[in-house]
């Protein structure tokens, strides 16, 4: 297997499921699909449905009743990206190189886009009820895992802990910090890889122990980020370094310095993978999801 | 039955279910929860869970696997109110003699106590089906139902519509106002009547006979509060009336005249009483409901 090449045809397999599930842009109500459909079209590593799949791959998920899932969860990440840009929240003017939503659609209409991506994310996911295959009982268990992990005591919640880390200046402790990334980064890896497993038939235990090793992805992955705002270039990653120095942001390497936050890092990365490949024991194989994270973590931008 | 203090116990009860689901205001994500209870807290009629709870009284509903649904569709309908104030939507700074979540908490955590509440709606609702009490198929299409209904082809289609009728000033037709009363008022109401209906086991026929009533209601509704900005006074209405004129709004009296718009007001109000009392026949009764709709549409504030 060739990663790299799997990777970007496994990509391409996200991105068209992603895509089979928007809206269709139509009616009265075309402005606000148009700026909905424009906002995820942006683009991005799809990330979390394709963790998604690939934790349902690992226990032995052969069904399309995880892609509405993955759209779902796709539409969540990026009504989260569509708010945090608003000028009353980051005033972002653009995301990976093409302009925010806000900016070509106005403020109000961006407003509007963010609620319709989160409703129609649990429209979507809802539309599994009427699929065959994984029970009625997993597919309410993955809807649960969804809101949960999105709402304030997820993802909302870290929003909430990092607005008020701005205020802080530079008083920002490590249990704070931890806070932020574990909810406003983690919580959606987790609901990703967790719904897989659920969908897939896992039982309550190995839907445990994704949790912890997608708690561990999570927060690696962010401290990387912080890493490459330090030691990367702007060639390399697509947008400006050195932006948290500038805006005086607390970060794991603020906090810790850089080599110990990357040792811890990859102390994180390496007891995720750990804890995914103890499932080979119990006979769950998924080769391609343990290089998904290993290259995540080991990522340059 | 005193009507009138029949409705302020039931009012009494609908809001004691609605606060017994808000979340406890705690953790590091505190602030955007105190923001979300401000928002409910601020109270208003509590018309449609009221109107569920009804509609599920009325086919015959006896369980509390109702309640979850009815705390879930105030607080979409509140979500809708928070974002719908925002400086850079309608910019209101009071409501309901109140100042508004933005004024309070600052646009930003405005905007998360929204999402909040829309997030947090589906986790409520969805704590239904860990209670004993209708079908899970009920439960997986009473919530379907709501998120239609709040969505893109409901609520927020209604307000994409608004916003662009802003834009257009005195030209709306009368098929563009249908849309945005049909969509921004209606759609709820549908939702919380039919949510009622489904919970308690109605049938599909009699699904859309309440879908088909709660429409007529919604826009007798919404032409009364159109007729009210004219016709009543800040003594009565608790709020500035001429509102529309001065915003030089289209409205429904603007579209077809006062006596017009109250003709056809009281048509459809009449009709959806004659949708609903025809249950009678086949033995469903509930004259508190009968009651409600009369009151709603003959009110003068």
């Amino acid at each position: 297997m060739n990663f790299e090449i799997e990777l970007e045809n496994r990509t391409k397999e996200t991105e068209s499921v992603v895509k089979a599930y928007l809206p269709e842009e139509s009616g009265w109500a075309k402005t606000v699909i148009e700026a909905m459909n424009y906002s995820v079209n942006v683009g991005g590593k799809r990330l979390r449905p394709m963790l998604m799949a690939e934790t349902y791959k690992l226990f032995g998920g052969k069904d399309k009743a995880v892609e509405p899932f993955m759209a779902a969860i796709e539409m969540i990440h990026t009504y989260s990206l569509v708010h945090d840009d608003l000028p009353a929240m980051d005033n972002d003017e653009y995301r990976r190189g093409k302009k925010t939503t806000w900016v070509v659609y106005g403020d109000a209409m961006a407003i509007l886009a963010g609620d319709g991506l989160l409703n129609y994310a649990f429209e979507t996911a809802l539309t599994s009820f009427e699929m065959s295959g994984s029970s009625v009982a997993a597919k309410a268990k993955a809807l649960s895992i969804l809101a949960k992990k999105a709402g304030i005591h997820g993802m909302i919640g870290g929003q909430t802990a990092d607005i008020e880390a701005e205020h802080l200046g530079g008083t920002v402790t490590q249990e704070h910090l931890l806070f932020i990334h574990e909810h406003k980064t983690a919580a959606l890896i987790q609901a990703a890889m967790m719904a897989g497993a659920v969908l897939a038939g896992a039982s309550d235990a190995q839907v445990q122990m994704i949790e912890q090793a997608a708690y561990e992805i999570g927060i690696a992955f962010q401290i990387q980020d912080d890493i490459l705002d330090v030691t990367s270039s702007l060639e390399t990653l697509g947008k400006p370094v050195g932006s948290d120095a500038r805006n005086q942001k607390t970060t794991y390497v603020t906090l810790k310095g850089i080599e110990e936050a990357s040792r811890e890092q990859k102390e994180l990365s390496a007891h995720a993978i750990e804890l995914l490949a103890a499932f080979e024991k119990e006979g769950y194989h998924n080769a391609f999801l343990l290089e998904l994270i290993r290259s995540l973590i080991t990522r340059d931008r």
